[in-house]
């Protein structure tokens, strides 16, 4: 484990927190939440609430002051008004508590010359006593493996992700849309204005856990870009990083400016960035959450071809359109899976080919095992997208019972050695229809194979995961492979 | 009204419908289906099912032939082999029954020599007798006016779509996802392989219709872009004309050509055209459907500052990176409004201004309803995006009663002179979250008012609706208005 890996224990795998500023009113934002989070996640560790005019807080004895605590807390999670933080700080150095979360904002993202000087006194602080800090102006840690999930999904649910982010709110979502998908989280950290521990060292951090196979960053700025651009190009060798930059328009960077008191720097300068460093850039929550799903489940692909199959001929055209701008090919079968197909396609309406449209297969999980095992042997098919459907008054289909259990044991039994995503559409109003879909996508997801709302965000993120492929190849090639 | 609509009076409002070639067998997609689902949806008028094997279908009494039916019926559904239509349409024609829809696929679209010499012989017996044909290998008319819904949503919902396409599968999505938002389609039309009425006459029988207010069409090709080009032109000026292009790739391209027997065309001609004729493009179901709920909703805009109300830094940093890329702006609010919001967001980790990131108006409708009064008075401000939140245990908030009934109150009460759309996230495999989300977003769309899943489709549709209004207006100003 490297050196900073083994210096972070403090802050994901804390026996006892001291929350600093916790109160005993009305349930806020805060140190008093929390608490109470912590407390409802069943954190098995010390909870030490401060609150000098409190004897208890939410059921817990409080204590006057830092000094005042029966032992030196592993973490200490800051909430006092921005003013007092310094000084909480001071208590900390004396008593020698190293790791200390400021969730506390007002700081340099108000953009006044007073939350700037006191966002630097935080800084000269740490740095003199050695005080590792996340934030201000962030959620912090989060661990499912420890107990430690105050914010996000809870409970947690541990799994192969590391989340690295400048936005609590979207890590907050993040953690609870992955979760819903049965794809858990190692770590994840928002660190806000990232004044002491930035982007960097959690990137560096995040690498370093073996359980870490994917990671996601969120970013607004780096204090240190050519530092990042270097550990980036690092990481990417050894495992993807799907990275979200905000502020990458001027408005946007203007906002960034107000949140985390970001300065962006220039748009060109990022796209440099992606290039230079492999990482894979996603735009948005959704797509974000769509590449890191098939980044944890899918193994790599052997090339760009994609095989699609469903049902409707208007859905067949504007999915070859899709996956085409996409950057993936939807290539011809090989002829013996053409000759293979076409016995099965007798019936009019179908059209054998890729794609392949054969509302059969929406009902019939024998053809349609049958048709995965022929993509599986063909050549000229690197990757398969298969669309599933939610029969309903609609449409023109027979009563028959629900295939999806075939289907995913049929996944299982085979092995997925080419990369397989479905696809089932549930948009739209109606309540019980979107329930469906979720429950459908879940299943598949759970399963090991991710299931995506709709063809265009399942052929972005299968290009996500050809392009990393084909660029790691291309790296390992020319540099050997990554050290251990 | 127009000479051509009244002409298809017989296709939209039948009296009477042969359904030639409903089998007496098992369930199955074909005559035996559209009969079915025709008396499911409580067609009023007088159904003949045509099957010389038969005394009945399904219930109803079936004649041998369409000369033994005991009168002229107002439209005839064919759905026997392709080999048998020649016949079927020449006793048509010489019982004087005009209107026919052709279901059966076995044509150009199969690409072989007998499939394209069949297709001409339908075209040609059609021409010489002055038949009505829609198709062949196509669903047909869909009117819920006149209870005919023998697809799509059932029942269906009378609205202000029209809507015009060659695919059958993506309609009946459409209508259903349409109708789940509260958006009803006035007439409808899958019209196949457009053999004897194509693309262009129906884009013109819609713009003759004063019910229809917005026209959707899936196109995969028109017999003559040059005619197509100019009634879309003209079409525009009217009404929106939102123009999903299939086979816009060489591979969707070769897809369309099996599926309709389409020739696509150069994709440069179709930039051309959409430049040209003001037609709105999109490229996939959710922005069709994302647009056209924006286009039958909302008041035209005044200009394209969009003005964002929800709450997360990050969101809104990332809120602003996607309207600006969508090519709307998001401004500066005019000193007053920001005077009135730095009044009401006291909170630490609000931030007034634009993006509006102040987490109260999630759950405080009084506030939200003083800050949509702001946004109406701002001359800055001429769009609205409001963001909704589902509250749940992921986030840190108090439990309060649902604020959306009040919300809708306040936005009726205002009257929406400024367009204003909401979202709500509810993405993932979370079944129960998925439900509310939907139901959520139905009742904000039932109620007027556009509801999405994210902001990259609210933006995406408010841009379409920016540009649309700005292209009619400039076009307006240089010919003078459109004629009625």
């Amino acid at each position: 484990m490297r050196e900073k890996n083994r210096d972070f224990v403090g802050f994901f795998c804390p026996q006892s927190i001291a929350i600093v500023g916790a109160s005993t009113g009305e349930y806020r934002f805060g140190g008093t939440s929390f608490l109470r989070k912590l407390q409802e996640c069943g954190f098995p560790g010390r909870l030490y609430p401060v609150n000098p005019k409190a004897r208890e807080v939410s059921g817990v004895k409080a204590y006057p002051d830092l000094p005042s605590l029966p032992e030196v807390p592993d973490l200490a999670m800051v909430s006092v008004p921005a003013r007092y933080v310094p000084s909480v700080l001071e208590q900390c150095a004396a008593m020698g508590l190293t790791h200390v979360h400021i969730l506390t904002s007002g700081f340099k993202e108000l953009g006044t010359e007073k939350g700037v000087a006191l966002e630097r006194e935080v800084e000269r602080i740490s740095r003199e006593a050695g005080l590792l800090v996340m934030g201000p102006n962030c959620m912090g840690p989060y661990c499912p493996g420890s107990g430690l999930t105050p914010w996000g999904a809870i409970p947690g649910m541990n799994g192969p992700l590391g989340v690295v982010s400048q936005s609590g709110v979207l890590t907050q979502r993040l953690t609870e849309y992955a979760a819903s998908l049965g794809v858990g989280v190692h770590k994840a950290v928002s660190f806000g204005n990232g004044a002491v521990l930035d982007a960097t060292d959690f990137l560096d951090f995040m690498a370093g856990e073996e359980e870490v196979r994917v990671i996601v960053m969120y970013l607004e700025s780096a204090s240190d870009v050519r530092r990042l651009l270097d550990t980036a190009g690092k990481v990417s060798r050894e495992k993807p990083v799907i990275f979200w930059k905000g502020g990458q328009t001027d408005v946007g960077a203007a906002t960034a400016a107000s949140h985390t008191g970001s300065i962006c720097g220039d748009q060109v300068l990022w796209e440099g960035f992606y290039r230079q460093t492999g990482v894979v850039p996603v735009r948005s929550l959704t797509e974000c959450v769509d590449t890191m799903t098939a980044f944890c489940l899918l193994p790599r692909p052997g090339g760009k071809g994609v095989f699609l199959i469903g049902g409707g001929g208007g859905n067949s055209v504007v999915s070859s359109d899709t996956c085409i701008r996409e950057g993936l090919d939807v290539p011809r079968l090989s002829g013996s899976t053409m000759g293979r197909l076409r016995q099965s396609t007798p019936q009019a309406g179908s059209i054998p080919g890729n794609p392949l449209d054969m509302a059969r297969v929406f009902q019939d999980a024998t053809c349609l095992n049958e048709i995965l095992d022929l993509a599986h042997e063909d050549p000229h098919v690197s990757m398969i997208v298969v669309d599933r459907f939610i029969p309903r008054k609609a449409y023109h289909l027979k009563d028959l019972p629900d295939s999806t259990p075939a289907v995913i044991e049929g996944m299982r039994a085979r092995g997925a050695k080419k990369p397989t995503a479905f696809t089932v559409d549930s948009d739209g109003g109606d309540p019980e229809l979107a329930r469906e879909g979720a429950l459908l996508r879940s299943r598949f997801s759970k399963a090991g194979f991710p299931a995506y709302p709709s063809l265009a965000r399942a052929a972005r993120a299968l290009a996500h995961l050809y392009r990393y492929t084909a660029w790691r190849e291309k790296e390992v090639t020319r540099t050997g492979p990554p050290k251990a």
